[in-house]
């Protein structure tokens, strides 16, 4: 069944507003004109279908319904009908899709809202349930090496300004660990990697290989404080250009190689495996090649670490992010993420979760980010600033209630007696 | 095909040793008596099995193979034919059984020639071919409720002047934690007891439910220096008598309740829920039914810790341990224990793998154990002491080459947020 005015006989809006839909869908809306019963009765059963979450969902001509109590002070208007219909009959990508071109706002705080749906949902739907099931199945793409590139192009390519404007100074694009409450983001980042350093115990003049290097800070801050060596692999050419410059400056060439080639493409033999925030960009079907680079490239007192997004269930990424956001991105629960350790003799020593440093990883994300809506605007639209204001509150919100997790999983060769005796050593000094 | 002098037409052993072998097995040996060329073969072939581990492998007359290159400083002895036979056809369990009969003895180390054996093992052998495969459905015997209780009872009910002998003064049967390379056994049973209670972050007049008590120490400790409310499940009724005699002495029968039931029988609503060293006799086909019953008891901000001795692959113990030592268990992988979390929204928080404490527990288990061995031996038999020495030395083995790991394992309710900010609360002071 498709869904748009034309369908519905008991449209009550003006035939000149229909006509705009289609070339100005921002036009539509006029809080004037008189939504249907059967508006309302969508409006209602969205609700519903969201689990009764503490807020209000309005139509465009003021009709609304939601929490009574006095709790909901967030308020999600529709501008539109199709926007409605469109957003009732596939609510997880379109309401990326209409936020976005503007067709539906949000009064009152982003965040909170999309946080308590995220809560109503959970308590309404299993996660294991056959729909859940299906879905996996059905949206997932596997990353051959040249679609890797695609998306990661996708994502990571869209300019260095544009995540200069909110990322912290050294360009850490992922989870920052806040060893106090009041660590700012740009300690908090240094931290990580220094979290990151200690969990490898790493030796000066040790080789590490680092899959995934973003903007490469990673591997010139382990190079610099830590005397190793590390030739850190990226897809994203517009990383490398940046993170090459970098180590020039800092005469690190030395020490720092830069490599554009894919992890599977890895070579040579490391005391260390590290790669943060890149798993989530594998694919768990792709797993067992993994397994394999890091299989070959470990000495036998090598270990590893491996930071990514994950989930306490297997699942994926909601549509919306999938497919505008994050093309091919699938984090794992931890018993996918065995897949890499289990079949080839790695031993997990150590994992930790940090869901909750990602949560405020991202609140300081998203104040930069709205601080620099004028640029963001000035360098691409309107719909982009709403696109990536929507990911990233998203993105907050379902580290904040659960729905995702920050795994960082310390693992050397089984058997191998040379790790440290106890934690105690990251939490010295 | 059998084992066993009567169909080798090259056997050399007089007629009158293979009459004795029936009755009194370890009056065969006879250093004297020469061994024929089969022997010779198979010992040579034993020692290719084992993949060629830096030890030496001698039979009854003396003649012996194995490393030359001077590091092999302990010999395995057969002293008759037909222990060697049976070695050579079905080693995994009938090593056990003839070093229990005195029909093999060790000169040397016993937990160095172990550990010899198992690693040069763990090189020749893939830990997930299709034998290991086969062998892990075919030993795996469900643990009914009846069952369960019988499997206990083999092991724990067997006496506790029998534990008291070896185990610390606290009667704490399971891995230890050794904060400082210094700590002894005593101190490193108390820290574990602290580590466990810091990982789970316990508040004055909470609720715990402890699954599988042993003799109560945890519990005991729990109540007092926490002042928590403690609910300890146990099928053992000899460790729940010693349990109750402690509680009902200091006085703390009011904060420890001991509960002879199943962990499928527990009943009621708690703050937290602790399990140490009971997931082992569990059965991963079980772990739906602890999954529940965890759901089940679990308050929202419950969380809880799984302590357990576990693997880097799926796979089983022993043959000859099941058989003889705890027939029923099976340590879990991770992928294995993610059963128990994962299709609940029970979210894992952290994952420590402490192994080498376990192989220093074990360590000085079998050297106080050695120093008892008169005693277990006016109470068993020289069978018994040699049984549980193997156990033990095995086990010593087993954690310091890495073929079984010990983790432990925080989880709380999926998007709970009343959890510690960092790990840093268990290092200090």
């Amino acid at each position: 069944m498709s869904t748009g005015e034309k369908e519905s006989p008991m449209t009550t809006v003006v035939p000149d507003y229909q006509h705009k839909t289609k070339e100005h869908p921002v036009a539509i809306m006029n809080p004037k004109a008189e939504a249907g019963a059967k508006d309302r009765l969508i409006l209602g059963w969205l609700w519903k279908l969201m689990g009764q979450p503490a807020i209000r969902l309005a139509l465009w001509d003021g009709w609304e319904v939601g929490a009574e109590d006095g709790t909901a002070v967030e308020r999600l208007v529709f501008h539109d009908r199709r926007a409605l219909w469109k957003v009732a009959f596939n609510p997880e990508l379109q309401f990326g899709e209409m936020y976005t071109k503007g067709r539906l706002h949000v009064e009152g705080d982003l965040v909170h809202l999309l946080e308590k749906i995220y809560r109503s949902m959970a308590r309404v739907y299993s996660p294991t349930g056959w729909l859940s099931l299906l879905e996996r199945f059905r949206f997932y793409r596997p990353n051959s090496l040249e679609r890797a590139r695609g998306n990661i192009h996708h994502h990571y390519d869209i300019g260095n300004d544009f995540y200069r404007l909110w990322l912290d100074p050294e360009m850490l694009y992922t989870c920052a660990y806040f060893p106090r409450e009041f660590t700012d983001l740009e300690e908090a980042q240094i931290a990580k990697m220094d979290h990151v350093a200690r969990k490898l115990w790493l030796k000066p003049g040790e080789r590490v290989v680092e899959a995934g290097c973003g903007w490469g800070s990673l591997a010139l801050h382990l190079a610099r404080k830590y005397g190793v060596f590390v030739e850190a692999y990226n897809i994203s050419h517009e990383q490398l250009v940046h993170a090459r410059e970098r180590a020039r400056q800092a005469g690190m060439e030395c020490r720092v190689r830069y490599i554009e080639a894919d992890y599977r493409e890895i070579q040579g033999r490391f005391d260390v495996f590290v790669s943060v925030g890149m798993l989530e960009h594998v694919g768990v079907r792709h797993y067992d090649e993994l397994s394999q680079v890091i299989d070959r490239c470990l000495t036998p007192e090598g270990r590893g670490l491996i930071h990514s997004i994950g989930r306490d269930q297997p699942g994926n990424l909601n549509a919306w992010i999938r497919k505008r956001i994050f093309p091919g991105a699938q984090p794992p629960s931890l018993s996918e993420m065995s897949r890499i350790f289990e079949p080839r003799g790695l031993s997990v020593l150590d994992v930790e979760n940090i869901r909750l440093h990602y949560a405020k990883t991202l609140d300081y994300w998203l104040q930069k980010y709205d601080r620099a809506e004028s640029q963001v605007q000035a360098m691409f639209d309107a719909d982009f600033v709403r696109a990536w204001r929507l990911y990233l509150a998203g993105s907050v919100a379902a580290f904040r209630m659960g729905s995702l997790q920050l795994f960082q999983v310390v693992f050397a060769r089984s058997g191998c007696n040379a790790i440290p005796w106890t934690r105690e050593h990251l939490y010295r000094g």
